[in-house]
């Protein structure tokens, strides 16, 4: 055992000191930290910016982090955003916001109060913990979002006559037959060669257990089944009638229906439980960090160049809203959190593999559309408390609030997410016909979509000013030929975002990409 | 489609009414209800019950519903509680709290304000459809209960060297191994016989894609296993180290672990998603019953006798703290929810059959106890947002709170929750060695117990003086022998509660028990 005093934290630290990173990462094997992230808690920047100045391009959370983490320990911080508030994706639209987007579709969102969705990011992994770890230095209340619902349903228009299945019984159902296949095969000797003998006994007992098989190791219909799919008829009290058990569904049914492709969502390591989401809102992120870095941030700033030369960096923005004059600001230095498929139309002084980088990320297109109902029907009708429908519409997924379960006003559900192709279909239409679309779809599974729909507002991201689109689109060739440029300090700018993370799309990729620049930022400054 | 202005459950309601039972069940299937739970929705007590009175015995969920239904529709309804407030298991303890049980061991709950457990039920399954109702129609506010968490740990002494290992990893490897010897067996031609050729392609990509194979079908170290398990070193953002795949446990290992025991528990139809939990203790169902029906409650109040003619149901009772006087209350009928464990002490003038039904009623035994320390180091050291540890130690589990994650202050772990043969050797000690033991078994698991404990408190249900056990325990035999006794109206005396039930241990049990009693009940009263 460890002596009392000392942490397992302190011991990994000593002997991260002592022995370097290698021990350390013995250590942490040993003392069950086998895992890295490779956020190692608050940044620690030692040595004095002697007075350096930084301008943070972009106030989303990657620009609003390192003007927090940079102001904190001495250095000149603006921050220059192109909206009226921070936050970028990190994004919540709640009744009376208003939105327009490239093009001019303006949307006024009517959600009732204390009723919102995020159109970027939605949901947070335990092991985020660069966005855990800011959610609880600046106070953002957290929750959890239900990923997984088994009362929630999986649907496609090419299996069981479109009619939506409830998660469960295709989980159990796909559980149970692997189990009883593989049982078979096991006590016909069909595993002999590859199990040994200790092992196959043992393998027998766990896929029993796992797969619900009867005493026979059958995957039929009776208590062992409907204790995981399910009863026809759920037991009662007194003398209610008898609990009658459900029929599972065959084997064949299951596989051709495809709907398997989604049982894996809730063992992803990006969406395993316990997911959570701040309470009220994604945007509460954002807000925290306002509070920090709000008074460093000039709003409605459209930067229109980014120039450089050996001593300092030179933006040339106006006002976003009235245009006009041209003004300057200068600094020694630059954060530039500018999404790539933006900075691309802005005139920038970077080497020329700098700029081959930015020139040549695509960005991922995404919609998601808000749809407001008249009563939550889906806890009310169908007992759905949170989590997610997939179906293979190409609204893609319905997803119910993790919060405020019964609550007796109105319900707001994330009615479309789509990615790509069905993205720019969406997309291609005006917003009220893409939330005519998402009812189209949702009623499907859900008929009383028509009844009680009440309003909605549809957010595409390839339309949305400040990104002209959703997130960097890596390939591994084209992370091969420009990562390492896009990642690199050129002269005195560095970039920051999801999109110079391995991780784009998540706020942790951005978070991260953010310390690692200001890190070595850092170093040029107090080395230089 | 439907007309729009009639709802599904209106037309289900309509075709029950005209054409049955039969129909309607017909009709659910094709409207997607298929499952038929009991209850039904808010309870109908038509006709007039002519200023009949009713005595509770009893001031727990199934007593409270019967008084708060009864005497909306104008029974006279006196409550007979033996404690000081209403509630019975549905309890939580909380700092200031005293429990003195059975034998005189007296405990004062000392955690910090806002920190609690639940001695008793503790969460609710989805489709526990009446105690979502109550806490809807009564304002309870629910939240998200976590049950399963990949990031918690399956234990077993006997395993990996007493060393813990996270969910996922089991899992993931679970998973993986089981896909791989299926796929191979598929693709070598061992269920030819069992499944056609066109359900096999369609299988081995369902086993691809659920276990996360590779594109040979094999389940190693990987991208795609990482994704499921995670990587040992996380991929980052900027010029961080890149990600580094995680090695997965072998096939002999995981299935000789037994840790697989464990996996199916979020698969089981009452434990899996969404299970939820009142806002703030689970006693706040208890209180939104008592601010109903609080003012028809005495309290204080030990039943002695319980005695009934033709006409009438008399109880003779004293006061519980003081003892004294003998006082009786008489009424036309009765509800008894006195568990069989108390009730077989108290002479009560039923029928031969029904007093072999309370006195061979065998009752569970279990122990909780709940352990506060002085840090979250759960979520702080080691991530790990509510859920469930599980353990092959005597205290079975460690589960992390599902709400104020990463509060700063103190925060409580329910330590143990152990059934039968372990919670008799629990309650043997006094309340702080069973905390102490608590400490030890749990401090194999998290060695932060040494440091950061605070103080506990430990409730063993067999010493509860109220209840003397936990719940009511039918074996089959006993059902087919005693059930039918004890859950039909014997002269006046209805009984009810989670033992008359087929769901014990369980709030809806509870409250269906004393649903189905009430409706009986009426019925004899106004056909009578």
């Amino acid at each position: 055992m460890l002596p009392p005093q000392l942490s397992r934290r302190d011991l990994l630290t000593m002997i991260g000191a002592l022995a370097g990173s290698e021990a350390m990462y013995q250590a942490m094997t040993t003392l069950g930290f086998a895992q890295e992230s490779p956020y190692k808690g608050p940044i620690k920047l030692d040595g004095d910016p002697k007075g350096a100045s930084v301008l943070v391009l972009g106030g989303g959370l990657a620009g609003m982090v390192a003007a927090y983490e940079l102001s904190k320990v001495g250095y000149k911080v603006q921050v220059l955003e192109y909206r009226e508030k921070a936050g970028g994706r990190c994004w919540s639209l709640r009744g009376g916001d208003n939105y327009t987007e490239l093009g001019g579709f303006e949307q006024e969102c009517k959600f009732d109060e204390g009723l919102y969705i995020n159109p970027g990011p939605w949901r947070i992994p335990y092991h985020h913990h660069a966005v855990l770890d800011y959610c609880k230095r600046l106070g953002v209340k957290l929750e959890a979002f239900v990923q997984v619902n088994h009362n929630a349903y999986l649907h496609s228009v090419k299996a069981f006559e479109g009619k939506p299945q409830r998660y469960r019984h295709v989980s159990a159902d796909f559980n149970g037959h692997v189990a009883e296949l593989l049982s078979k095969v096991t006590k016909q000797g069909g595993l002999d060669q590859a199990v040994s003998t200790e092992d196959r006994e043992k393998l027998l007992e766990a896929l029993q257990s796992w797969g619900a098989l009867d005493e026979n190791y059958a995957y039929v219909a009776g208590t062992h089944s409907s204790e995981r799919r399910g009863f026809d008829i759920e037991p009662g009290g007194g003398q209610m009638p008898l609990a009658k058990p459900s029929q599972p569904i065959g084997l064949s049914d299951i596989v051709q229906s495809g709907l398997w492709s989604s049982l894996s969502t809730g063992s992803l390591y990006d969406f395993q439980t316990t997911m959570l989401q701040p309470v009220g809102g994604m945007d509460m992120i954002a807000r925290a960090f306002e509070r920090e870095v709000g008074s460093l941030t000039k709003y409605n700033v459209k930067v229109t160049e980014i120039d450089q030369d050996d001593e300092s960096v030179t933006i040339r923005y106006e006002d976003a809203r009235k245009g006009g004059e041209a003004q300057t600001a200068t600094a020694d230095w630059c954060i530039c959190t500018v999404p790539f498929s933006v900075l691309s139309q802005i005139k920038t002084k970077v080497s020329t593999k700098t700029k081959a980088a930015i020139d040549n990320l695509p960005y991922g297109a995404a919609i998601k559309v808000g749809l407001q109902f008249k009563r939550r029907f889906w806890e009310e009708d169908e007992h759905i408390y949170g989590g997610i429908t997939y179906t293979d519409l190409p609204n893609t997924l319905i997803s119910y609030p993790s919060t405020d379960y019964h609550s007796p006003g109105k319900g707001v559900l994330l009615g479309a997410f789509s990615l790509e192709a069905w993205a720019y279909e969406f997309t291609s239409l005006p917003p009220e016909e893409r939330i005519q679309k998402a009812l189209e779809y949702g009623a499907q599974i859900h008929p009383q979509y028509k009844d009680e729909f009440d309003n909605g507002v549809a957010v595409g991201w390839h339309r949305v000013p400040w990104t002209l689109g959703c997130y960097g689109e890596w390939t591994e060739e084209k992370r091969k030929e420009h990562y390492h440029a896009a990642s690199s300090i050129d002269g005195r700018i560095a970039m920051a975002g999801e999109h110079i993370s391995y991780m784009p799309a998540w706020m942790e990729g951005a978070i991260l990409s953010s310390l690692d620049a200001i890190g070595r930022l850092h170093q040029r400054v107090v080395s230089g």
